[in-house]
């Protein structure tokens, strides 16, 4: 058993046992078998793919890389949720403090802003004083103080995802779906979950823009979640247009304040309400779908999400007093409107395009370690399905760096179709899977 | 043009420019582009592959990256002949002297044993003292001096195939025609050459087992090379059985000195006489390929290709004594005879598993860097078409260290089949191409 020859049979179509697996990670892990052996394996499971078990495996070995977060003596059900990632997607933000309120344990392990996508962290880090990092014991105590927790990565959780990661993303290697699974499944299961609800948005705003492969992602994430014994659902759900009608970390941050003062962007809400209630289910607090989509309602109009809100923002460093008073935070130096071209309905928004205009403002990293700008970020005015009048606002670019403003301002002409006839206003959950 | 983007566009297939691989290639050679993201990009090449023009610039890419050598102040044609491997292959070592005995200008770049396969440089550097490197003007005053030069790939002769083919060793990513052409000729056309005979080995000894591929191979070189304005000929020739009757870097010199000495076995010297024939036509120093051997022949009967020999020896360091005595160098402390098991006809030889029975005797490398046994090797009594006695010894093992000489008896029983009727011998050349 040599690096090389498990490259190879990989190369070959060739099946991996467990050894050969196992190997390859630790041995990567260890330093030795390098970073240019592993992205050539990438490369090869790109195009070969990784059979169930294979995956299955490819999973374990990443838990086996680092520590596990053990909250049995919790008797709570854990239960987390995750995003394959799409633009305006604020959803957990809202969610976990609304589910943690209804009785839900989240421990929840989030990411940054991938490519023309935005990140839980980034968001959260817009709150001043907010930290994403803490020790395994910090993050236990806190899940035992609040039950609910939003951290980012740490260099203890799944290092083998870690820097497996970040050699996909220079090397072209990320859109694989047994590497995705992995990724996923191993951060979550190390986070000590009993189940989890999957989001994997589809359309022109998601990495996976086919409705067919989404399906396939979402059945091997079912899969590997259930062979380790967690309860898994998964939502395939509508990114041919942002969440809600904010893209950038701060102006989501106060979207999702309005979601949990009761009020809200409808399909924000809807997909929020969706997923928390499924939560809900997965840990046996609700059997009943529509009646956990009340609890979910009622916990957001009468105060106690917005309450669970504050408490998770103060045990984790977050000036409280900005979320009650969004208004004195100061906001972008720059903006600029940007109107419709004629009359009409909006008939197609070019998701993807929106996404990387916010970057460009600087609400996300153009390389690696590039600071974000917290106020930068756009506001939609219109979106799929709504009339507009020649003249009228449907964006709004912010951010505090006037020649990015300017570029921005050029890249996002045209994001938006306008035509003469009505449009239907598009289906947000297009698919619920939660058996393989 | 990114690193990133350039290795997603060969992963889907698309064309690169000569702008792409250009960038690619010498930002690799500057450390900008890390070994992780040319793995990758490699293991994308050996799905997708390159198209002619790809082809043709990686080969510009990889000859720009060093020095060449300008051999344009001598008058005569510069040829030289290359083999893409086999077990036995001693060819060069006769060619390059006969050649040059009769007016060709053979300036020689060669490589070490891989895998199963010996190399040209191991077996010279069995003859004691022999050097294989040198500088470049070292290089270009041998060439004048006596007209044949049998060196090493420096460190100014094409850096980034060097780089690149370390990486390509263990990353499972040699077996790629447009890498394998690329890497093979930016060597020969760094070197000044004017023309090129090449040796394709097909068979079970050789890299490439199957004819199709190995044609394939065959006109990928010769079009990258008639593109740079160079004549090749290409040879498609057998390699299911070792070529000649020794195996080892010493036993395979003096089956070398049996051919200089106008004798030798009957496949090698006809190869060699072929080979060099083609290079007298490249040279124009001959037009009729039966006249060009007859003077082949009459070269190694009279003793003027050994002369060539000693002249080329003795310029490179190495003891002309131990050639014009062989019999005095120290012999393998240990042998051993593997004997026929019944009455027949050797029908089949497992040459691969001969090379690497010859590799764990010591004669080659089990992993970079370490020493081979000059006396190390395998001596055959029988090949493919010979009659054969139960009891008669068929295979001889040599080396200096017992315990694998142990070893290589078990690995190596059972390499020749015999069968009870009669077998043709195997033709040694297949096919021969000059044009695309």
């Amino acid at each position: 058993m040599t690096p090389y020859e498990i490259i190879r049979r990989k190369r070959d179509n060739e099946t991996l046992s467990q050894k050969e697996i196992f190997y390859f990670i630790d041995e990567f892990m260890h330093g030795e078998i390098k970073d240019y052996q592993m992205s050539a394996f990438l490369m090869a499971v790109f195009y070969q793919g990784l059979n169930e078990e294979e995956t299955l495996l490819l999973t374990e070995a990443y838990l086996r890389s680092g520590k596990t977060i053990d909250l049995d003596h919790l008797t709570a059900k854990k239960i987390d949720k995750h995003s394959t990632g799409g633009v305006g997607d604020k959803v957990s933000i809202v969610l976990a403090p609304l589910a943690a309120s209804l009785g839900v344990l989240v421990p929840m392990i989030s990411g940054r802003g991938l490519g023309h996508t935005g990140g839980t962290l980034d968001k959260l880090e817009s709150i001043p004083g907010f930290k994403v990092t803490g020790s395994i014991h910090r993050f236990k105590k806190q899940m035992e103080n609040i039950g609910v927790a939003m951290y980012g990565q740490s260099e203890f959780l799944v290092p083998a995802d870690r820097k497996i990661y970040a050699l996909r993303d220079v090397t072209a290697t990320v859109d694989s779906i047994p590497l995705i699974t992995a990724s996923i499944m191993s951060k979550k299961l190390a986070a000590g979950i009993d189940g989890l609800v999957l989001d994997v948005k589809v359309g022109n705003g998601s990495f996976i823009p086919k409705l067919t492969r989404a399906e396939q992602l979402a059945r091997s994430l079912i899969r590997v979640g259930q062979a380790f014994g967690k309860r898994v659902t998964t939502y395939l759900t509508s990114m041919d247009q942002p969440l809600g009608c904010k893209i950038g970390n701060w102006l989501e941050i106060e979207e999702c304040l309005d979601c949990l003062n009761g009020e809200g962007p409808r399909d924000l809400v809807e997909l929020t309400v969706e997923l928390t209630s499924e939560m809900m289910i997965l840990a046996d607090l609700e059997k009943d779908p529509s009646e956990a989509k009340k609890k979910c309602y009622r916990a957001l109009k009468d105060g106690s999400a917005m309450e669970k809100f504050l408490e998770l923002v103060k045990f984790q460093g977050g000036n409280v007093d900005t979320l009650l008073h969004p208004e004195k935070m100061t906001p972008a130096r720059y903006t600029k409107k940007l109107t419709a071209a004629k009359d009409g309905f909006i008939s197609h928004i070019d998701t993807y395009r929106l996404g990387m205009g916010s970057v460009y403002l600087g609400a996300g990293r153009s390389h690696a370690g590039s600071k974000v700008d917290p106020q930068a970020g756009l506001i939609l005015y219109k979106k799929i399905g709504d009339p507009v009048k020649r003249g009228e606002v449907i964006l709004e670019l912010r951010n505090n760096k006037q020649a990015a403003l300017q570029e921005a301002e050029v890249q996002l002409k045209n994001v938006f179709k306008i035509q003469p006839t009505k449009v239907p206003i598009p289906r947000m959950i297009r698919k619920r899977l939660d058996q393989i």
